[in-house]
């Protein structure tokens, strides 16, 4: 088995969040959270980091093809994340807070088993210039 | 009059907005606005440059001390936008569609007349990477 | 007239590009030109920051839609330059030499009558993270 | 004359500096000027836009040969400040508070006589990146 | 035990600081040194991306409260760091040399006992743009 | 044995390349490299960061001394890979597609046995700022 080497796509997507436990009384949530609680939501451009690692083809010198790669992030990903508002319009995030935590290690879920070639080794998701979130699988 | 200086910060903030006509039904603003016209909002990480152009004061070597601009970003444009739903929890965008256009004029009305030393003598609002809008006050 | 504001897209593309006078010897083009002559080619990712002023449509809030942008840069612009070798593949650049200079004096004339709405009013094409150059139709 | 176009070379240096005014009292310095009086200097990257406007050499298709800018600018500017205290190591700044404004001024003086080809246009200097200063001469 | 997860928090400060041996003479410091054994100091705006690892708390979503994290890097770091002298006014640095790779471990020091949740696991340190160290505690 | 800190250095080149394999149809190529098979190439801005691993110097604080590392960067790779086409001006490549990947890991065979204190620890190779690739050896 020739070279691992590791390929990383950056994508970005607009979404709006709260952050906000229900189980909790709003002065609680306002205690915790802050203005991340504020009930008309607020909202980010994220980028998120997706790598692949794998061998390489000798017949293309890719891991994975950047534009098969693109597609999946895509289709898995951006058309279910991009301009939504993630509490309200995502399911899956209806009863989970919508932290870049979950939602990285939700991207993980989607991505990982859709991987034509290589497998999906590390997420690194970007909520500002300075806030930013990472996962593995671990 | 000694050299013309401009000094400029960088602020930033995040909110959630929607671009939606309230005066054009609902597939008029979908045809026009796309996904930026979902009910539930989405949300950027704005940065804005905030530039005052003036003399350089001998005493200190400023056009304008930073820490004091940066304390009238804070007052006049950060505590009503940071955080925020721009459609829904800033009075004067209930009846103004929160584009970049109209937030960078809104926030040049606020900013203008604040400033202690020097004028406003540019705004550069940046709502991703690659879209931005710029206004000069014209 | 309402407030003048100015939209600015950043769009990009990668090409191949040498810098050659055929009028001189290859000794000339060696000594003015270093290693940018050399004869096959090296390449850079240009970005290219479109700018259009105009007033703000009330209707939308929009001086210019940023999608409708975006398309006339893809169809003007990086449909013809985007994974080209600029000497060989852009029949305008056989006889000019594709200097970042000329390449933005190029986009000018390809955009400048294009513009749906508002007037282009500054191109600035970044040839590497530290060199570029800056356009306004003069 | 053809084309007016700016050509602009980023440049960088590292330097030590404290905001002082010798004038008047430690208290006063510290009120006015809060950490960046510390008696013992505090330090930034800096980066300098350097900008050169002028029309397109039909020979060579540049306003001026970038590396030709690149020397002036490291013999003018970059031998002088890089790696320096200023307030300590450039003689110009024993009586001038070396502020970015005071800087960029000086820069100028030492860039505006040296084109060879086309005229100095515009400086722009970043202390952080989220602060800076811009001259053009006036 | 659910996902575990890497949070990063970017903070920034800003110091001078000398490169130099004092058990050397000051030839053998320049010829080894360089510039940066200027004996008035230089300086450098220096990120420090914090990051810290653990498990997600299903009632808030995070791993650590980026905004704790914040404080703990503000008490234990920057607020001994940021507008310093790192040699003359952080006793720390009088008898070790300033370098980056000894200012990552020192802040690995500081704020490895100092996390409230989840464990630190990896910091870097960037002194310019283009050079940055990292230490993972081994 | 100390602490253990990686050192990391930002090295940049601009190059053409065409990806294509000679075994394929023009048909095939097309159809699997889409615009990256266009026969006149096209071109990248590449940063490379280079990584070292090491113990810290007690005399010099250093894993590595930087202006060595970029001098053995510049000897074994920049001096072979700035301002060329990738496929016709380098020899490795003359049978091996210039992919990303298959480009990094010849930069670690380049490096690997040329770092004079410290190993080579990791390469992450960008061929625009939203693709790249890294490889550790493995």
């Amino acid at each position: 088995m020739g070279p691992q080497v590791v390929v990383t796509r950056r994508a970005h997507f607009n979404a709006a969040h709260r952050i906000y436990n229900p189980a909790w009384s709003d002065a609680e949530n306002a205690r915790v959270f802050g203005p991340c609680a504020n009930p008309n939501a607020h909202g980010h451009n994220y980028n998120l980091d997706v790598s692949v690692s794998g061998d390489v083809d000798p017949a293309t010198g890719y891991v994975i093809d950047i534009n098969v790669l693109k597609r999946v992030i895509e289709e898995r990903v951006l058309s279910r994340l991009d301009h939504r508002n993630l509490n309200l319009d995502v399911p899956d995030f209806a009863h989970t807070i919508p932290t870049a935590e979950n939602i990285v290690v939700w991207c993980w879920r989607q991505l990982a088993p859709a991987m034509p070639r290589g497998r999906l080794c590390r997420l690194v998701l970007w909520e500002t210039e300075r806030n930013l979130v990472e996962y593995a699988g671990g």
